[in-house]
């Protein structure tokens, strides 16, 4: 006899993980089947469900004024349609076999196993925590949770001092960094990289480098931390590197995450290169009719590279949760891939990259010509203009646009979007030099600057064919 | 004998017109060939060359210092690059058999013939000015060119009364809206359709019309213009229509542009159904192996309707003049068309629109669904976030994107480039859904609204089809 049998004709769909994907998941399917048709089951280990991690450094650094703004939906919220939310529950084994997992009340330490027709798996990421000494203490912040993000808000309220170090200068780094210029801090970013921000090519993250020194943030590069040095409080005190120590009266460990797949590997699933589950097109767990996999523990597709990347962003954990949800509840939908487009600013700087880095091309045999210039955001003689500058890829012989970097102020960032969408069609570099953008003085000079871009590597390709 | 033999072996290009199309195509061809192996003979009528008129309502407005900033690059500029401009000469005839142009001296009213082996026809568009009692009265203005600027500006320094009207809400006409708020009047815009900015459908002009009364402008919507009405001293005094007359001090004609084409039309050259040249794709007036047109007095091929429409902008008659240049020069170079992309913006509020309206889709027997949607500039919790609203046409069965209209606040008119790049491609609104747009707070909600709205086109393409 079936486990559906047992319970009747409803269908009991699980998901493992309370945030974007998993109850984005949950509330398309709810859309799709009500609750006499599909029983929602969902599993959260920890105190709140569908927030914006990406808010985090905003919150921290008092653009947003309180925590509850970044909460998308709350548990209420979400059992009110339907949906049976357990929080604070975490599961600790799927039996992929039996249809069931087991879950752990966290307070309780109470167990039991919860039977599935379908499972979603959306256990997201967990931070890159480096085992250094001095890791743990007191004064040491990752920024993942809304709980990390009260904890550090608690420090930075406690401490007289007024040294932050961040470690790592990837968009978390970076955007910390802001946060804590904002709340009044000397700021030293220690990043292991030759430039900061190591999604663009080094010739374009010194033009970030550059920037944040403008602001005022120290910025150390080549420098792998070597230890947290504390005081006789226990409390940390500095960072240190190989040459050097770095006072700190707070230490922020944005260095990045991984996949939180330890239950997906326990259980037998697939897992890629980058430890993140590996699913088809809609979003299957390959080799698993029923079980579906997104967000931050996925691996996703690069369209441009042909291979699977980790990439953790709330915009493609919804993405996934939507196709997750039509599907389980017996839609169609599929999530075709990424290009690999980010955006992110430090104060006024914006910083876009889409597509793939000199590097990337390289590793996957792609030969390339590149082309770097420098524009405005708006007709030059517009007031606000401000510079940007663009650096194109495209692939030698074909022209076939293969990335796109920007590196400015206002407005510089989302024209990162039209290399996106240029990239998910296969323009060619050419093809672009003729797309009609958007053009009136206040937006945009009369030569667009990715058109400006789009120009001067189509004569590059047409060089070196 | 030939003409060219007659000169030897150099060949001469003769540009009529020297502003955007004219200018770039003698830029781009001088960039290819030297002067040694091409001459290059360019007829300006005016006072000024390569100038930028969508530039003139933010100088009238007062947001750019003065009027030399509006030009690109001077006729001395142009010189110095070995392109002989005769400036205020005025072609009056071309003699297509003969190879040659006749052209007169404004001031002294002296003519002469150049020969030319290859010609460029850049003679831009002029305002439409209609047939009003009263329109030549002082204190009428148009802003087509520097000229107009000037007068328009000098008339405001010495007007004491501080009502003006605005005849016509397109772009022209809600942007001089602007400019003249800026300069203190009180303004009135009437308007000949049901409402502002007929480029969009009357649903998305509706929100343009009750945001620029928010601005303080009255906008009287279904009125034709009968006459104006001038005072004892011979000036302007009011505006007429059939129910009401409309007090003032100055008039702004903004109501339009017709190709200037009396030159070619009278050479026999190939015009369209709007009255402007009719180019193939290295954009040669059809027929004609050695003879050019872009700019503003060309019809360009819509590429979502596969007909030919007249848009007057100075992006697209940049682009006409590389390829055109390119050309000339013995290069190669194509303009495939346009999607119909335009952005502007009324003091905050901007406006943006590309490829096909309603009426545009039935008009040329497509069938579509819509999908209106609000959303956000930013995430919602970012300091900042504005409210836009996006439609979205689909033609139906296919889910091809058709068009898509924003009206919104900072942040909304340039993601419509988002669209034109996805209707130059062909995308449908399903394909859109899974485009990969920059997401951070600062920059989109973690929905990008054309996401949203592709999502809900989706929806409505999969229920109609």
């Amino acid at each position: 006899m079936s486990m559906n049998a047992a319970r009747g004709t409803r269908e009991r769909l699980v998901v493992i993980g309370g945030d974007a994907a998993g109850m984005s998941a949950a509330s398309q399917a709810r859309r799709s089947k009500g609750p006499g048709e599909l029983e929602i089951v969902a599993f959260e280990r920890g105190h709140f469900t569908s927030f914006s991690a990406c808010g985090i450094p905003y919150w921290v650094g008092g653009d947003v004024p309180e925590r509850d703004r970044l909460i998308a939906r709350t548990a209420e919220e979400h059992r009110a349609r339907d949906i049976d939310l357990r929080m604070r529950t975490e599961v600790t084994e799927i039996d992929v076999a039996g249809g069931r997992v087991r879950a752990r009340d966290v307070d309780s330490g109470a167990e039991s196993w919860t039977s599935y027709d379908k499972l979603v798996i959306a256990t997201g990421a967990r931070p890159i925590r480096p085992d250094l000494p001095g890791v743990d203490a007191p004064g040491v912040h990752g920024v993942q949770t809304l709980d990390d993000g009260q904890e550090l808000l608690d420090t930075l309220a406690a401490t007289r001092g007024r040294r932050a170090v961040v470690v790592g200068a990837g968009y978390i780094g970076v955007e910390m960094a802001e946060a804590l210029i904002k709340r009044g801090y000397e700021v030293t970013v220690v990043n292991r990289g030759r430039e900061p921000m190591s999604t663009l090519d080094p010739d374009m993250g010194r033009l970030v480098h550059e920037a944040m020194e403008g602001l005022g943030i120290t910025m150390v590069n080549d420098a792998e931390v070597t230890k947290l040095l504390t005081g006789d409080d226990g409390r940390v005190r500095a960072v240190a590197t190989e040459d050097a120590e770095f006072p700190a009266d707070v230490v922020v460990l944005g260095i990045g995450v991984r996949p939180e797949t330890g239950l997906a590997a326990d259980a037998g699933l697939p897992l890629g290169a980058h430890g993140g589950l590996l699913t088809d097109l809609a979003m299957r767990v390959r080799g698993h009719e029923n079980i579906w996999a997104g967000g931050d523990c996925v691996e996703v597709l690069d369209l441009v590279s042909g291979q699977e990347r980790h990439i953790a962003l709330g915009t493609h954990a919804n993405k996934h949760g939507q196709v997750i949800g039509t599907n389980a509840a017996g839609g169609y939908a599929t999530f075709p891939g990424v290009v690999g487009t980010a955006v992110s600013k430090v104060c006024d700087l914006e910083i876009a990259r889409t597509g793939l880095r000199e590097k990337d091309a390289r590793r996957v045999g792609l030969q390339f010509v590149t082309a770097t210039i420098e524009s405005t955001s708006r007709a030059g003689y517009y007031p606000g203009a401000s510079p940007m500058t663009v650096k194109m890829l495209a692939e030698r012989r074909t022209g076939r646009l293969l990335g796109v970097q920007i590196v400015g102020r206002e407005g510089a960032g989302k024209r990162v979007d039209i290399a996106a969408v240029a990239l998910t069609a296969g323009l060619t570099v050419e093809q672009m030099t003729a797309l009609d953008l958007g053009y009136a003085p206040p937006f945009s000079p009369v030569w667009d600057p990715v058109l400006v871009a789009a120009r001067k590597a189509a004569r590059a390709v047409a060089q070196q064919s």
